[in-house]
């Protein structure tokens, strides 16, 4: 189903109550994009812009993948999409193709060169304009043990946002 | 006017539109408390919990006050209340005492040590629970150049909301 831009916040509590359940999907790289699962976001303003921050590990795939290019859509799925939300936040881009597997469409972007996917009913394109990291001496002790009992802090890519759209 | 809980993103929108005009006022600091005008924020979910990011430079009079004590509010002003906004983003809280010249009240924080604005319909209260700051190297030319002519680079404070409140 084709998509039509909407306003940048109109789907805004939307976005963050299926960001919390099931989850989003980020699908970043240009040749070969994958889809993560992403239960964390945040939206706002910030230099002036419409900015879309995700966080994603040293070790994962889509951290490599974000590092080649510098542009990622976040997909916001129907809440019927539990299962390939979940199987996307469990398997890894290294060993399996994920949009094979899960029969995803991949359209291509309106204003990036990353495809966002045509079964989630919104998504967001992005461009990266700035990175920082989760720094280990400065998050308070419980935050470290529930999420980084081993390292590997996040990386913050604020990305801003080119453009919206929902399922007409 | 006495105000309510209310659900953490229900006043998302309205807040995210105030944040870009008029601006919303941040208040820091346990003690002695001042209001330093917003223009950027961002809210969502990271680490699991509902969080506020509010960027300060440290060159302000309001960083001291967020590293004195870690906690602040986020108060959303009505649309009439543009005049105290603009005297607040334009003045230093080391030359005047902006809550007198602005007759604006203190209300004791429900959750936290940090008062709110009586005269802002909204406001969120939060703990700091992790701060990083904006990477020279990382940012995009144009926003370096917009923004930073001179350093002075914003430290990001990652405030957890711990309670956001409405007039009744």
């Amino acid at each position: 189903m084709a998509k039509k831009e909407i306003a940048t916040f109109e789907e805004l509590q939307e976005t963050l109550n299926r960001l919390n359940n099931p989850g989003a999907l980020l699908v970043a790289g240009k040749e070969k994009s994958n889809p993560m699962t992403i239960g964390w976001g945040s939206v706002g303003i910030i230099w002036g812009r419409p900015i879309f921050a995700v966080l994603v590990r040293p070790s994962r795939f889509t951290h490599g993948l974000m590092e080649s290019w510098p542009e990622f859509t976040v997909n916001i799925p129907s809440l019927e999409m539990d299962k390939i939300v979940n199987f996307c936040g469990t398997k890894s881009g290294r060993d399996v193709d994920k949009i094979a597997e899960c029969k995803l469409t991949l359209e291509p972007g309106h204003k990036i060169e990353v495809p966002s996917l045509a079964e989630c009913p919104i998504h967001y394109e992005c461009r990266i304009v700035h990175k920082n990291n989760v720094i280990p001496s400065e998050l308070i002790n419980e935050i470290t043990s529930e999420f980084y009992p081993s390292g590997d802090f996040h990386t913050v890519y604020f990305g801003e946002i080119l453009g919206v759209y929902r399922n007409k």
